[in-house]
């Protein structure tokens, strides 16, 4: 049994709490904030729960044995620094921290002290999710041509960091985890409409070592929630909505291309078949990361969220705004540095 | 009463000869396609209408007052140029030209003859682009932060076109006319997915003088049909879906930004209020469109579809050509020259 | 080649013309409408179709081998009589008449005469409708427990017929075809909205030998149009949507009831599988139905909409409106006397 | 601060558990249930909460002021009769009763001991509801014609009763809130699908003194889930979806019949106007009506869900099981017994 201190009580905190108590191997022991009454609702709910406002009283704890971290992200990397050489797991809400730079020496930490660095990259745990990643390895859609996706809603807006930031390591990972690859090249057009200084819309285009490319795009202003992916294949399609009560629909549909003619002329079949909306699991994605965290823990084994891919995410993230800085030019994501 | 001919019997052709039937002030003459089976099957519709193959009947003809051009846009200066040399009123299917130079030529030759110049924006004609223009011009959306727009669906590969060049005018001439300005800048990402020499999927951004940013998504490739602009302004939002029976809803939402407090915090207001389907007219965009050349060519009018919205649509296109020749930089679009 | 007479211009009528065009064994020959103005339309359209204002002159017309009658109801009756009693094939559009005495008169008369009489129950050659149709023979979905259906639409009152005979013979054409049996029973509710004596809103029970009900909505007056029908078996469950662009898709759901144990206790299981949307030919239905009807009279074949599907038709609208006499009582159908 | 006994721990009662919680003027004091698995699981989520599996322990409780009644409906006469007679102020899960004879006696007896008797019709106290009511009352729907709603989902098939008995409340009481009438007539159709002797799907007719007609659909046998009622009123038309981001929508239109014409002809005119989905408040209606009946409690207020409406929702369910023993005739819902 995995004795966990949660860290932060902003959005994700009471979360991540909440489902410690389902998860089998672990048990939530200490909760810390640095506000006294954010303690208090959790200590009325969860009376076996201990709380600090000391994050040093976490490290010290014994019967810790894990900290997950949700704070904001500017935080990430000293508070997983300390727990890591206090000999703590580490589970970090994502993006892993706020540079690469960061995120490799928290790797090498962990390392070091032979400890389980995690990022908290929730999506990778989710059932359509899952189903569209199979349905991508065992070859269903063909080749990759291009995916589009848009994580869109009114809300929520930060004060600390972007949309690129914010929302971005949502698609980052799943597009990662899918693809199987780390995209080469970023370009990004973004604005700070409501606060100039804070970018709360971005469009964002990748482009994938084996020709993929994708668009991301990414915003706390619009008139409704939106949460779609369109993955087109040289087989077939994918429609992924996450607000949608068949979140993942298949399209047996595509265009062939029949020897080109002689003379210059194309010769193409549009083909449109079935579409078929499989039936998925119902689960909770957060109880299976919690559970994922638990057993690297336990068996030494890697999560699906691995710190690797935590690592590129961030990488991505510094890509995006290194071509906002660069008036939207093209970067370069330094996949070559990459870990994997 | 104009006395028109329909040159190319495509796609637009005989819808062209459908909706004169229709217009008040004109009069299908004469229709000209090198494929004379495409001729037979308008002269069994249309009894009354004349046929040719040879486009020299068409500029030699004296009861052809105006010339419809709807052939491949590689042809389009050509026939425009030797028609208005002919002293013909001139109408292109979009885009105007191929280049800008083109147009301007042809915008010149116009003026030499006092001939009317149009291209064929059908767009601008369509009661549900006409509402959003109203209200956004009366100001109901406060200033425009960001619009985002998806044309997709399967089919129609062209062979001698980009995507861009395809489908872009629909959405430049939309945005041009919707903000009133020119784009500034544009970039662009673009693959060939089915055809590698043919761009069938084009991701591009836009930026205006005004702040305005633009996202247009054009693609032949996709599993279902989707013609969805989203316009965010700062005191409402708009959707506007042209597959749609309700093909505008404006929503009375926002965020607002009260005064930024001393230390650093932003404060805030989420803003949700009613959603607006308003009725529209029902009515044939084509029809309007015709009737606004015959009323121009009729009255001296500058048609809503002006030959400099035209031309200003062929440098967009240009643009984005330019930023993906130049991998994706950004491209100035040249609206110095412009002539509005 | 068979020569058609088309009688009565009104809805339908333009649209039988437009249809034989593209018919293989068929052709216009004539059409006979009272208003003059309504035939100026159609030989404008059509200049090889002469026009009357005569019925005489249609039953006369040696030209002409079969009549296509597209009048209103109560005087389908005597125009068909006339033409079968002249030697002409008989076409009429739905509902065949308005009695069962009547539509028995003319299916001797068509006897006598060795004619085809057919009702144009055009959704019998729908492909949705054909493929729930397949479904249901080859027992996917089981056993048919119940069957709801809602057709409505703000629309077209009309002043001489209720809701129940105007858009009835819709859902009980369909609902015969599928079901392959004729209801025992019926029961109604209907309601004169806006004009007190023409009910425009009408929830029509029907209890059919298998033990399948059927639940028809018909309604004039409603927010927006409705064509949603509802299909539960035992094994799989079918939502039929003819305003969709999946007008079917297949639910493999249900629910299972296992040995019931000992003590009154039930042991279901509820299943929820994948949803499919089958790929559907696009076909003109209209276009079928006349080439059936060209068939029938080629080859004696007997139409997918025949005259006793037709007769059972009226049955069950004579059913609905005897209920509504009654004050809604369970009433039979009549099915006893069924030529089937 | 009024204590409150919760008996029934199957789908309602922890619902009303944790909702006490957040309930200004009362507190959960006392949980009974006969399975004392079902009282550790509560007892885990809140200590504070006492247990018990006997529910004289209840009654005997002087801390507990009322008793919140979360049973099958066939114990519900019997424990609220005996919480009445120990002076116990009494709140039942919907329906009141198994008959209007047993809700006639615990009115009496609630009478009888000065005490609060409320039936707990949830929807009374959703905001589409509510916003519903007040624009019919307000006039802008004009004369309502009829209402139309469906209640199905693959779902939870009730072994002890009826669908009519398990969904029916809540539209009934929807009904009785929206139209301020008691139907005088209903009549039926149903089917036990799965389980013969339980009725699973039933198609229900309802019509009211005023004229207004509805029908009311309710499955435990659906494809998906479906909450549609549409109401159709003189001057405007309402879309009610409870499953939609958009709940309530009211479409501007209808039918206008101008001066009849002497001859018979009727005159129509339809209107299409704007189409708007209102903002709605976001609310617990669970909260809201545990506050109304400790309101009623404390101040004597009588709550929107009224024990006379709770009477007339079981006397309508008793009407349809009539008119379904009767063969689906239409039965008097005995409106004039109404104590309202």
């Amino acid at each position: 049994m995995v004795g966990v201190a949660v860290v932060g009580l902003g959005y994700w905190g009471p979360n991540l709490v909440r489902n410690l108590h389902d998860v089998e191997g672990a048990r939530a022991e200490l909760v810390c904030d640095l506000r006294p009454d954010a303690l208090e609702g959790i200590a009325r709910r969860y009376p076996a729960v201990r709380t600090t406002t000391d994050f040093a009283d976490v490290i010290a704890d014994p019967a810790v044995d894990a900290v997950a971290i949700a704070t904001p992200v500017s935080s990430h990397f000293e508070l997983a620094a300390r727990a890591l050489e206090a000999g703590k797991h580490v589970f970090v809400e994502k993006p892993l921290t706020a540079s690469s730079d960061e995120a490799l020496e928290l790797i090498e930490l962990a390392d070091e002290h032979g400890l389980v660095l995690m990022p908290g990259h929730t999506f990778l745990y989710s059932p359509p999710v899952n189903m569209i990643r199979s349905l991508i390895a065992a070859g269903e859609l063909g080749e990759i041509y291009f995916i589009s996706t848009s994580r869109v809603n009114l809300g929520l807006h930060q004060s600390d960091v972007s949309v690129a930031w914010d929302l971005g390591p949502h698609d980052f990972s799943i597009l990662r985890y899918w693809l199987d690859e780390t995209p080469s090249h970023a370009s990004a057009l973004s604005r700070g409409c409501v606060i100039p200084e804070i970018p709360d819309v971005a469009f964002i285009d990748l482009e994938f070592p084996s020709g993929t490319v994708a668009h991301v795009e990414l915003s706390w202003l619009a008139p409704s929630k939106l949460r779609r992916t369109t993955i087109v294949g040289s087989r077939k399609m994918i429609v992924y909505d996450d607000t949608s009560n068949e979140p993942v629909r298949v399209f047996d549909s595509g265009v062939m291309l029949r020897d080109p003619e002689t003379f210059g002329e194309y010769n193409l079949t549009y083909r449109t078949g079935d579409i078929v909306s499989p039936h998925l699991e119902v689960a909770e994605p957060l109880r299976l990361e919690l559970e994922d965290f638990a057993r690297a823990i336990e068996t030494g084994s890697t999560p699906q969220s691995s710190r690797e891919l935590g690592l590129e995410v961030v990488r991505m993230i510094e890509a995006v705004d290194a071509s906002l800085e660069q008036n939207g030019a093209k970067v370069d994501v330094g996949a070559e540095r990459s870990l994997v």
